[in-house]
């Protein structure tokens, strides 16, 4: 019983060290079954070499413990805010990949500079603003949630346009339809993160242009896309 | 039939990871066969991983396709106004490498500043001007071709003296007489992008003397040409 | 006697290639056997791949060699300042790894960014102050553990909050719990070190608030910790 | 016959693209039997993988083949002038490796800011002056070994105490007791050319004091060097 899922979620999180995008134990990734309302996530502190899919831990969407020995992701709360805000979500992952993890440091949206950007974000990847000290003592994984969906909200973003949002002064979360198709996100995040400080470190005041930008999401996402194969 | 064409143009796309010049699935060569009129060119969106010499797609220069059952690469236009207006080219490369990218994000010429851009470059590498949005609006990929032979001609630049171009907001396309020596061009490419933007950082108004750079490039490719065997 | 002693310092060495934190034989990892007042650590300018255990040299506190036919790591002195000065230490680190030593020559202070520096580092991670010439000049290795108490001492932080420290010039140590566990931190270290400076080159004046900070360490080392297995 | 000096040639050659050192087929090393007066030198422009120890070319310091079906490196006049000038060369490397070559493109020296550049480097690693278009258009590549010659005399530099140079505009040369020592300090030139970088990003007039440099220089070089085992 929920035996894939939990199997597509360690997969999907033993995709992070592949792809270069987690240090030691950090990062995780989940995957909800929307279905039945129960979220698969990562294990706290687990190394990966020695992650099975027993380790993995199903909860609930209140967060309680249906299956597994180990405590969850101390991120979990965050990802199950984001699950129920954003419904359209199939998995989500957070890392603290190096460069998206500069911008968060930086307090600074991830400005779209090119057609990389374009093609899987439309538009600036958003920073959200720093969690006051009373979001932080109480409920702060929950908070941390919060304030991204306030963010996407108060700047009227589709989550699915652009699938990833980097949390002040923290680092970033990515999501899609799966936990693999988040990993995937993240990792173009952490590309269009890295080259976006060295464009800026060549030519400070350029962006891409609107049309540019509509053309490259729209060929690839859009109702009439024609890239890849369908 | 034009299987040893498929099969080049197969080993010349896997060279991309090796080199790590792609992300995912980015980035697309082909080569021509100048005698038939055909070119054949990477699938559109497929994995590297689970290519194979079946997935080349051929087409002919209008981009009918001859053979093949995927989508050839999106970008295949722009293939094709290359291989008509620079009869020169027998193998075309585009990827969205990493530091090349940056300066095609910044808008700018990547300079040449040393002698391993002057070994395979002539000169500074052309940054093409930025599509308008009637030409981004309607057959977008042809007119990023038409821009490229434009910027050339504009420029009076002899395309085998310098096998690549960076388009405005968006990447770099290399070529060569074949696939393969289109991928090494592409190699050294992202090399010196990613020297220049070091220099610059620490020297801001360097650039390589023309004396320097003209012998370079004539030791390997001028008439008395002696570097290499022979 | 000491055998487990010298496999862990052997495999704790034995890491910082595997870690990406050494350039050909520099570095050392030292443990200590407090009931005994032993000291083990690597050999001097010896290879990564061709040591063995029986070339992990014991020492005691003062430095004289209880075992062993190498000469111990040239950096000892400092090592065994620390045991002394430091009792909570079991395991001390050296290495020139490449952007926390940026930081080292740079003479300044490693600043607090972000919350994957909290989860490790209690603060700004400290630089001395540059050794005087008499410093140097008698003494060196042992004055230089001397002016890292001196910096702990003068600023009031607790060496277990912030287990790692830049020498002015020169470049980091870090310690911990066992040899492993200040690699572990090490590689921390880097990494904070690497994001450091990206981020400084994007937003100069940013800084991590202190609520987030101690929200960060707590949760991961407080006495009401729940990041993790327990 | 001098089958162990071309075997020694071929290993310190596949140490290049082993450290990362190389793009390709750029770069070249060297070693001189003292006592033969005969000189064992990569071979012009063959790719590392297929490189054989019957590969590798015999010259004369006159620059004639002695042994050898294929053209010695274009750059072996610049070796040649090297070893006539400094006696006390065993080996030298000339690469393109990627730092040290943006200090070159850069005009100018490699600043020593820390004790990793004093371990192996007394003061700055000078850049030499550019060449004049004379000297570029007639005997390029011997006249680039008189113009390092010419830097290290006008500075009383003496070349053991720092084994690497950078050409203006070029690429660094490195040297040693053999081949393979020669590839150490270009591995070692190549990390502290990148440290520098990144060190003057953060703070631009810092430079290491004459005290500190001196004594990692001479506790490694000097006398009564203690660093290592003897």
């Amino acid at each position: 019983m929920y035996q894939d899922l939990k199997e597509r979620v360690l997969n999907a999180n033993l995709k992070l060290p592949e792809y270069g995008l987690v240090t030691l134990t950090w990062g995780n990734v989940s995957e909800i079954d929307r279905k039945q309302g129960v979220v698969a996530i990562k294990p706290s502190g687990v190394e990966y070499d020695a992650m099975t899919v027993n380790d993995i831990v199903l909860v609930d969407l209140d967060g309680y413990i249906i299956d597994g020995k180990l405590n969850p992701s101390s991120d979990t709360a965050t990802h199950l805010e984001l699950y129920k805000s954003f419904p359209q979500l199939g998995g989500i992952v957070h890392t603290h990949s190096h460069n998206a993890t500069v911008w968060a440091q930086a307090e600074s949206d991830i400005p779209a500079l090119g057609t990389t950007h374009a093609d899987y974000f439309y538009g600036d990847i958003p920073c959200t603003r720093l969690l006051s000290p009373t979001e932080i003592s109480t409920e702060y994984e929950k908070n941390t949630g919060l304030v991204i969906i306030e963010e996407f909200q108060r700047r009227d973003i589709d989550p699915i346009a652009v699938p990833s949002v980097i949390v002040a002064g923290h680092g970033p979360f990515s999501w899609g339809k799966s936990g693999l198709d988040a990993v995937h996100n993240a990792v173009v995040l952490e590309e269009v993160a890295s080259m976006a400080i060295a464009t800026r470190s060549i030519n400070n005041g350029v962006h891409i242009k609107k049309e540019l930008s509509d053309k490259h999401y729209l060929r690839k996402h859009g109702v009439n896309a024609y890239y890849g194969q369908r």
